[in-house]
Formats: C-alpha cells, structure tokens, sequence
C-alpha cells in the first residue's frame, strides 16, 4: 500500500478532481433541463438535486476512462452528464420509495413537494437524461451509439433489479442471508451503475467498442463494493452535516447493510430476538430507543469493524485488478486519477 | 353525422380492430420483457399491466396512421408496442401518485405490491420501451429515427407537464379554473400520447418525415380531448366491472374534471361553499357522504349533461379537422378505421 504522505497528496487530488468535475458536470446538467411550465410542479423541482453539490464520482469515472483509453473530452462529456442525470433521478425516487427526509444536506424532493411531484419530476429528469445521451451518441458511428445505449440499458435494469431486490428484502422480512447475498445485491444496486458502467461505457467509446471489458467490470466490482460499504458505515457513524443525509436512516428502514447481515449471523441469546423482532416492525413503529439499542448492538457484536476490515479487503482485491483492466490505457492524469480511487476510499476510513 | 344503422356497423368494425390490435401488441410487450430476477418483486410486477386486456387505442392510431401514409406493418409494430409500453409506465406511476385502487378490473400494482415495487415497475417498463423502441428504429434511416426518438421525448414531457399541473391544482387547491384551463390540461395530460403522438410518429415514418403534422395535430387534439372527457363522464356514471376503475375515483381525489369545473363555475348560494370545502379536504377526508352530495350537485346544475354536449361539439370540430389531416393518406382499411373513430366515441354517450 501507498505510504501516508503519498495517501494524502492522492486523496486531495482525488477531491480536486471531484470538486472540478462536479462543477462542470452541474452547470451541463441544468444547461440541458428544459425552461418550461408548469416551473413550480415540475421543471422547478426537477433541477433541485442536479443543482446541490454531489460527489460527482460517476461523471468523473467515464471522463477518464474515455479519455484514458483515446477518447476526447467532448466525446465523453453529455455521456458523462447523462450518466449523472440518471444518477439524479434514481436518487429522487429512491428517496420516495424509502420515504427518506434529507438528500444532499437538504429536504427531500418528496418531503418538500409531495409524493406525486417527485415522482414526476423523477420521471422527468431520466426524460432528459435520455435526450442529452441522444444528442451526445450522435457524434459516434451508429454501430457504437447502439453499443453505448444498450450500456444504458443494461445498466438500468440492473440497478431497478438491485433496489427491486433490497425493497423486497424489508417487505417480505427476509432475514436469511449472509456477506455474500449482501454482494450481490450491491453488485446490481451500486456497483452497476456507480462503477462498472461508467468505466465500460468510458472504455467503449475510448476504444472505440475493441476493448476487453470483464478485467473492468472486476475492478468496478471491488471498489464499487468498498465504495457502498463505506456509505453504509457513515450513515451508522458519521455526521449529519457532512455526509448530507439522515444518519441512522438505514437502520430506521431496515436496510440490509452488511453491519447489520453480520449482526444478524451474530447475535446470540436473546439479542437474536431483539434483532429479528427489530426487522420485523414497520418503519413507524421503530422508536429511536430501539434503533439506538440496535446500534449498540452492532458496537458490542463487532458489526462496524468487520464491515470495514471486510471493505478493506475487497480494495486490496480492486488494485490487483486495476492494472489489468487499465493495461492498454494512456498513461497520464486520467489514468492517476483512476489509480487513486482506491487510496482514496481506503483513507476515509483510516 | 352518419346514420344510426351505419354507426352500429362503424362501431363494431373499431372495436373488432382494436381488440386484433390489442392481442398483437399484448403478446410483443410481454415478449419483450426480460425473464430475470428477482421476478416476484420486479419482473412479474412489471408484467402485470401490460397483461391485462387495455383499450390499445394508442398503438392502432400509431399502426393505422403509419401505414396509411405509406409505411409497412413490419416499419410500425415495434415502435407501437414501445407507445403502449410507455403507456403502461405511466399508468403505473399515476396509480401510485393517485392512490389508486383498481387499474383494469384488478388491483393496482402499488396496493398489491406496495409504493417502491411499484415505483421500481413502471421505471423497469419505462426501459423495456425504449429497448424496444431502439430495435424498431435501427431499421429506419438516422435521421428519421432521431425524428422519432425526439418526437417520443416530447411527448413524454408533455405528459408529465399536464400530470405535474393536475397535481398541482389539487395540492395548491386551485379552484379559479374554467373550461379552457381543462382543456389545456389535457392537451398536455392526454392528448399529446393517447392521439397526437400516435399519429404524429405514424404519419413521420410513413412519410419519410415530409407530411405537415398541424392539421394531425389539430384532429388529435379535438379526437382526444373527446376521448378524455368521455373517460371522465365514464368515472362518474359507469359501470365498475365495464369500467375497470373505481367509480366516483376522480371525485374522491378531487381531479379537476370538466364537470367539477362546471360545477365550480355555476355553484350558487351554500353550494358554492359545499363545493370549495370539499375540494379543500385531503381524499381521507372525502366520506362517501360528501362524495355523493357533490356528485348529486353535478346532476342538480347539469355538469354532466354539459359535459357531455361540450364534448359532442369538439367531436365536430374533429370530424372537420379529419378530412385535412389525411388528405394525403392511402384509401383502405387504416383510413377506414381512423374515420371510424369518431363515431365510435360519439356512440358511448348516445
């Protein structure tokens, strides 16, 4: 592993880079919505997530594989903010489907318009997502535009598969499953969307459709994982603030995280009982007594220090990978940028 | 207008085409959905509407406008399945933001399934319609299918602009609106993808993209704007079984309908107030009681007679508007069908 000092200097770069592409990747995405009416029930709500600040990680990602591999920057750009626009609209309804109350340090769409507005402004953005896509593969040869959407394609049904998956978990109360179910959930759920298709996507067009995309989709895998699992762990341990939504928000909805799998595999005597009887009540029916007694709970079974030595794991994995899947790339900024992605998850939590 | 003899006949022949079309494109949209997992809590939800028998209005406009200006049957059927597929995306997405019970004689997805699944369906039929909607314009050549493509973005935000707007008078309770907001409102809410964009993609790939498309735009709009009405006179007089939706629904969610718009506009003395407080309520607090007593109102200041006369009169205007829309059209059973139609709307309030 990269030394400490070397760690630092990687992690701000990483966020420079962030800050930079988010900004760029923002001001496009509210460029491309459209200006019309009614402004208050639909076009109005429809630019409030693409307008807060997010971590702007999937643009990032298929700007610097596309250029890493030959592409230029205006190939890959309206890529890039479809991808980020589509990002945005599986975040509002996500927040409606989770009844969720804070996005991006601010209320949510649903909490601030209504359950139908949101789900129509949802609807929007994934309109203009597909418009912005349209206008940016009309520079590709057909063959790879059609190769581009079906990326598209794919990416959405395994991302809708995923979220079909985990909502159908807290439904149905399943409460039999281990680190490896949690795997694959978070393989459709995550890792399709944040990771692996921004990187083939980025790689296709780049090569222009020649390139080897399985060492990507392993390396996208693994980091993708580690990424998701640092997300669970912050909404057990972080600050509110910083990281934008309700801490604990997952543990009051029943989200099978990993800390809570292994408390699951874990609990012996009568906390077994606590825990099931925890899973099975509605979400108005958990008290903050009982989600903090089940926070406790993950502190005292060792459920938070395992998913983070479990996610460290998986990164050392995601950079023996990272060579082979970048092996024909362009040496450069990009490709230093991609190669300090792992450092930098790794470092929020050392 | 057509004789009585000739209008059963007329009638008849419509609904025969529309139930060939319907088994046709019932059987291709299931065709086209993915058979993966998690199938109980996505792909089968995703299913169930596009399984159950519909109007398939939509997808024989498109059909029979298409080939009447020249296209073939093989150049049409994709992009009408992918047209009632997005249609069964939104009506998913509706029944979720409206609360509905029953959709097609059965229950809707969200009151089986719950809100999330719901919402994860109709985005999961949202895809599988552009999917399809790719494969049928790979045979068309690129520019005409970006024509298509664009024309397919407009309508979708035309739709969610008038549900965005529906919504919005219901949650801000406006209730300073006349006949022309209504028919503004459908435009955008029911028009533009139940009739003009239907014919509007029809008569662009029939053509090679050459037609003028205002005067297709102008019969969509008085045919549809009938339709619509139709439909909201059907939720306050039918027959539940026939309808498949619960009666009165519109009345419970306070939807602003033509009728209730009369009713606004005419209400006298306490009336007036009976009628704002009732719209000011959220559907919890609409007893059947107060349900009854507006609907009761409706027949008292012939809202509904009016409503019905109203749509008589644009049915009129369509007919006009006919003749010029298909001037270039081919004779034949497309033509027929399309001029049957409205008659065939006509017939359902004689």
């Amino acid at each position: 592993m990269t030394s400490t000092a070397n760690r630092t200097d990687l992690v701000s770069a990483v966020e420079d880079r962030l800050r930079e592409v988010g900004k760029t990747i923002r001001r496009s995405m509210l460029d491309a919505m459209p200006d019309g009416e009614p402004s208050a029930w639909l076009y109005a709500p429809m630019r409030e997530y693409p307008s807060r600040p997010g971590k702007a990680l999937r643009p990032a990602l298929c700007l610097s594989a596309g250029r890493a591999f030959g592409a230029s920057s205006d190939d890959m750009l309206g890529i890039a903010v479809a991808i980020e626009l589509l990002h945005n609209a599986f975040l509002v309804h996500d927040d409606v489907a989770d009844g969720s109350e804070m996005r991006r340090g601010r209320p949510t769409l649903a909490a601030t318009h209504g359950l139908a507005a949101a789900l129509n402004a949802g609807d929007g953005i994934a309109v203009v997502a597909g418009q912005v896509l349209r206008r940016a593969t009309r520079r590709l040869d057909r063959d790879l535009a059609d190769l581009v959407w079906s990326e598209f394609d794919t990416m959405a049904l395994r991302t809708l598969e995923g979220q079909a998956t985990e909502v159908g978990w807290q439904i149905d109360n399943v409460a039999d499953l281990g680190p490896q179910d949690y795997l694959e959930l978070i393989m459709h759920k995550t890792c399709w969307y944040t990771t692996i298709h921004p990187l083939r996507v980025g790689a296709i067009v780049g090569s222009g459709g020649v390139i080897a995309l399985g060492p990507l989709v392993r390396f996208g895998f693994h980091f993708g994982a580690a990424f998701q699992i640092r997300d669970d762990l912050l909404n057990l341990v972080g600050n509110e603030r910083v990281y934008g939504k309700e801490i604990l928000g997952d543990l009051y909805e029943g989200k099978r995280t990993l800390p809570l799998m292994h408390l699951l595999e874990n609990a012996r005597g009568t906390d077994i009982a606590t825990v099931r009887d925890y899973l099975g009540r509605t979400r108005a029916e958990r008290s903050p007594e009982l989600v903090a007694g089940i926070r406790a709970l993950m502190d005292e079974y060792g459920s938070i220090t395992f998913a983070g030595e479990y996610a460290e794991g998986i990164l050392l994995v995601a950079e023996d990978y990272f060579e082979e899947a970048f092996a024909d790339a362009q040496s450069g900024p990009d490709l230093d940028f991609l190669r300090a992605l792992v450092p930098y998850v790794w470092a929020r939590w050392r």
